[in-house]
């Protein structure tokens, strides 16, 4: 068995564990932020003082191996009465950590019931407000605001990212890196979804001393306010920076999104939303055609998650270059 | 495999299932009551249009086996914010009523989800308001208001009780009645959760062309306002006038409550609350000691349901004698 430990938290992890839970023989292991704090998942955290259940929701669907209509059931979400805008399965996650006690004792009972290919592991334990720090002093607190703010826009420029609490390494986490013999990075949300993992107290220390090759999968498209006009190497630096360790295989498309998706996409972000592969020689780049061709009908959510949606990874084409890396 | 099928809904149906569910080679069909309308299941019903999920919820978690843990989870009552007062299982089925398309398709995912021993049906999938019609005209409309009224105490008498709309058998409760060896009825709540099953349309004509023995458990206690002051006989009278159908055995206990148990029963209930063996010799009477010894610490609910639980049958007790009748 080949050990992979993802890293990540909502869409983009939903994409990779899609792809990759079926390759044989893979042990697989998620770990998952815990920052999110926004909608449904916010709700639940300020009412019932529960750890944010969103993005280890969506990871929990993709490994899912029940039917499809489990699967919907997980992400169905009320439209009427008093539990409007929740989540299914944020409900089912918020209960089970009251009924047994500990979130992380409930992510695996939900594992349990919905027969998930491997495991799905919260980062921390702790209570995680993501916070940043800009240029000129003013910091911004929570993972929802900061995704709807600007924070690298040319203006604003981050200064640091951190935790307003002290948040630790969920063991069962530092474990899932030592053991593993690969761990994936992203893709996903830059500062929301990917660097709230890499900042716990205890990660990069950790992965640091793994013997596990690491994969990244460049974004394929940047955010505006966040990483915009960013290139491969400059998604690459930063991760290496985060994890003061280098990078194995960076993973880039090379399939261009068609004009009309690029147009409407740009209407949305800007300039700059495409990744631009300008990477030097010093790394082990593996060019593909990763892109999604599948039209999507009816994205939920807000506008952003609609338009993002247009441009996107196919989780079996990621899955299939992952395969050939790790079996080579 | 003996195939056996049970009649009620709620606790009755909930202390019958989790006895007979560890006897060998029974195949057992749950039939469940969709009169409910009180509490977190008729917020749902109303809210969001879904058929009542409390009742149903119980029988799942009766026959589940699933850990524990997963047992609680399906009980469990939210305590703050917006999910206050609704339990997880109702959640669980409103929202497959809604992601499958109809209810009956939403118990059956729920059963594999919860692995459950059997098959729990709902007597009907119509929208069922329970109505009474007093001697003096009155009539009330809702399972619960029924329950917290004086239906029959010497001054107000029951005239009819009915649907308000045309509620047809289910055609899976059709079949288990109709292909069973063993047709429990009850034990459980007279008016609200056992005879609900018996009028709707094609219950008693299913029943009557059935090659099923009928075993009826007789309650422990009496319901004040209901069927105070009732013995055996009068049970056994009540429910072969709804079935038009003689029963086969008729399961009386004879351990006594303790007198400290009567007199707090009494406190709330009333004299006559004991069910006397009044019943003639046209019946097999199995007599037996079916009472529960179990202190329960902590049931939720209202004042009557704690009473309530202070004298109820044994489900291992009552799942013995079931099973000396069944394989003999």
């Amino acid at each position: 068995m080949t050990k992979v430990t993802t890293v990540g938290g909502g869409t983009g992890s939903f994409t990779v564990l899609s792809g990759i839970k079926n390759i044989q023989h893979v042990e697989i292991s998620a770990i998952v932020s815990m920052a999110d704090d926004g909608g449904s998942t916010g709700v639940l955290r300020d009412e019932l003082g529960v750890l944010p259940p969103g993005d280890i929701r969506q990871c929990l669907v993709a490994l899912s191996e029940h039917s499809d209509i489990v699967r919907s059931l997980m992400s169905y979400r009320f439209c009427d009465g008093s539990l409007m805008g929740h989540s299914f399965g944020n409900i089912l996650l918020a209960a089970l950590e009251k009924v047994s006690g500990s979130f992380v004792s409930g992510v695996e009972v939900a594992s349990e019931i919905l027969k998930i290919k491997g495991r799905v592991i919260p980062v921390t334990e702790n209570v995680a407000t993501l916070c940043i720090e800009l240029n000129n002093g003013e910091i911004l607190e929570g993972e929802n605001k900061i995704n709807h703010s600007d924070i690298e826009n040319g203006t604003n420029l981050i200064k640091k990212i951190f935790y307003k609490e002290k948040v630790k390494i969920n063991n069962h986490a530092k474990k899932a890196l030592e053991e593993a013999d690969y761990i994936i990075i992203g893709p996903g949300n830059f500062y929301c979804s990917v660097v709230p993992n890499l900042i716990v107290d205890g990660f990069s220390s950790t992965i640091k001393n793994s013997k596990a090759k690491i994969i990244l999968p460049i974004n394929l498209t940047n955010k505006k306010g966040h990483t915009l006009n960013w290139g491969v190497k400059k998604y690459v630096e930063e991760i290496e920076k985060f994890l003061d360790k280098k990078v194995d295989f960076v993973l880039v498309n090379k399939e261009l999104p068609t004009k009309e998706q690029i147009e409407k996409y740009k209407l949305q972000e800007g300039d700059g939303v495409l990744v631009e592969n300008d990477l030097d020689n010093h790394h082990i780049v593996i060019q593909g055609d990763f892109l999604s061709q599948k039209v999507i009908d009816n994205v939920t959510g807000d506008v952003i998650a609609k338009m993002r949606s247009i441009i996107r990874h196919d989780s079996q084409k990621l899955a299939g270059v992952i395969e050939d890396l790790i079996k080579s």
